[in-house]
């Protein structure tokens, strides 16, 4: 039997290139001699908007459809107005490939840095709304520029997107050994959106007794991030309050440096597009310094979402040893990071 | 020369009563004989919603009017429908009475537990904006309850909004020894919104060339939270931001058992309202265990802002010689915290 994955590669902006590199080369390193891994890079970011006014044209998206999936490094630069690539490029993707579940996964590996006393037990996964909310790009501005300027952001969310997101996490609330959902968001100000998110939730849930349920409005939610993340097992939560606990959670087990995610469509219709947390850090870009280990575990992800669950596997347990056995006073290299980890799978 | 405050007392839900009553003691013993004190309380909250299905009718509202100041307790029952009384009570009145500054102090008293490991020096305050955002109330749900249901929530930012904060939160930075301003907000996303802030914060710190600013994105401004709080002096932040952020901040600072906030509304046209970060708290409610701290501390907050400076500080040096000298094997009740910041002060 052969096997094959056809993988779009985005390497993007700053230290993109840098970091997917090194996942391309961890996958490389676990997959079976009989996969046929082929890989085609897209040259989309700063450099090619700075070139020719692009984004993300007609035709690449056309391309992009065609693949199995996407790894992705990161997209923005301070060279280029704010939103120009985040609204025309990342998330015209997660939009695009109708993106519904932004999968980030948060754990506090051994031996890593924590700003937190006491080194708390943190295993969580947060499920977060990939294509709707205040990220759909609704809204507008009036008068713009002057004293009477009025701008308006909408968040929307329909029945549709938030009951597949809240079906996606009970479904893997139940999968986990503690089996704990809670729901973040923040219903007693954002009544509207937050009864549909309630309701459904509640709903949703009587069909998984097994699951015990909690609910946390956001800002409550960050207090718990620091002060009892242990608490938590699966998170369900809107786009934008998800944006902001999953940046916190990154925090709080050991930095960006370690934050993988997934932008997922469970029904297979389009590529789903895994990449680090973490932005495309300019000010360490072409040095060496960033670490990868957040998009080597994105490519875990990845493999998992297509079926490769034992390599997925072995990529986690590689990081988790080298971690055990990271020593603070080294720093290695971009490079040395992504060799010792091809070397573990 | 007689002098006067005129105090209108909205104790609130759960361990509102107990905390305010703290504040109250304290605030009458700092105070100099000459100053006549008058309070009236107002009975707001969830119990008289269960009685009378009223939140705030509009003669209590025009009574509030009158007052020089409003110290509140907390709002928010599990026994009320989330929304009824924040929408109706708390955020009507941060509304009617155009309280665009919801001030937000964090400081990592001595003494005190923090969940950071190595006790970083943490002394900002966050000017959050009180009238507009995704605060207003716009939006609404269309085919409610059914599978085809959309909700919506309208983030409404005007010139007029932004500019009266930003300006705020300049004249605070310039009157404090770092003179630094951190505008945060996701500007890459809510391009609407965050052109609008963003521009309006460029355009007034060319007039206070002696303040160094700076911007962050509200995921980002959570990682430095935890990771580097002694980056931050004076943040501005649009509503919900700011709520999100300063609830993180209390919880690095010592707990919500501890961060004053005040409502204010500078031009003097409305009251302004004083009122602890936390809530109601339910769980603990008429047990002596609430800690009266926060409410001490907005108190002193509420003087600042009627004039009386130098009491102010008093109860703030009280609480700081308080927790330095708390022993974390004592457990005290509210009444026993109350009464030491009281012969304290
Ligand atoms: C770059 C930005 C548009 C993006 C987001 O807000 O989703 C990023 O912060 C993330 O979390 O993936
Ligand atoms: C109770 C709630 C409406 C309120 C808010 O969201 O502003 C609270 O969280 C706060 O921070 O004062």
């Amino acid at each position: 039997m052969s096997r094959s994955i056809d993988l779009a590669v985005i390497p993007g902006d700053g230290i993109g290139q840098e970091v997917v590199a090194q996942g391309l080369k961890v996958l490389n390193a676990v997959l079976p001699q009989d996969v046929k891994l082929e890989t085609k890079e897209y040259d989309l970011g700063a450099q090619r908007w700075h070139r020719t006014g692009e984004t993300l044209p007609d035709a690449e998206l056309e391309a992009l459809k065609g693949h199995d999936a996407i790894l992705l490094g990161a997209i923005g630069d301070p060279s280029v107005p704010s939103g120009v690539l985040e609204r025309g490029l990342l998330l015209k993707l997660r939009f695009a490939f109708d993106h519904f579940i932004n999968l980030r996964p948060s754990k506090l590996f051994p031996n890593t840095a924590t700003p937190l006393a006491g080194r708390p037990d943190i295993d969580f996964v947060v499920v977060r709304e990939g294509t709707e909310g205040p990220y759909t790009g609704n809204g507008g501005s009036l008068r713009t520029g002057t004293p009477a300027e009025v701008a308006t952001e909408v968040s929307v969310n329909t029945a549709y997107g938030v009951e597949r997101v809240v079906r996606d996490a009970f479904e893997r609330a139940a999968a986990r050994p503690r089996k704990k959902l809670t729901l973040v968001h923040k219903n007693n100000v954002l009544v509207y959106a937050g009864h549909l998110w309630k309701n459904t939730f509640d709903r949703v849930a009587a069909e998984y007794p097994q699951v015990s349920t909690d609910y946390l409005h956001v800002d409550a939610a960050t207090i718990f991030f620091v002060t009892q993340p242990e608490r938590f097992d699966v998170i369900v939560t809107d786009n934008l309050f998800g944006d902001i606990l999953t940046d916190l959670a990154a925090a709080v087990t050991g930095g960006i440096g370690l934050a993988a995610s997934g932008n997922i469509n469970p029904t297979g219709a389009f590529p789903s597009m895994f990449e680090p947390v973490h932005g495309s850090a300019p000010d360490i870009a072409g040095q060496g310094k960033a670490d990868p280990t957040a998009t080597v575990l994105s490519v875990a992800l990845l493999l998992r979402h297509l079926g490769y669950e034992a390599e997925a596997a072995r990529i986690e347990d590689a990081v988790s040893a080298d971690l055990a056995e990271r020593d603070g006073a080294t720093t290695r290299t971009t490079d040395e990071i992504g060799d010792a980890l091809a070397v573990r799978v």
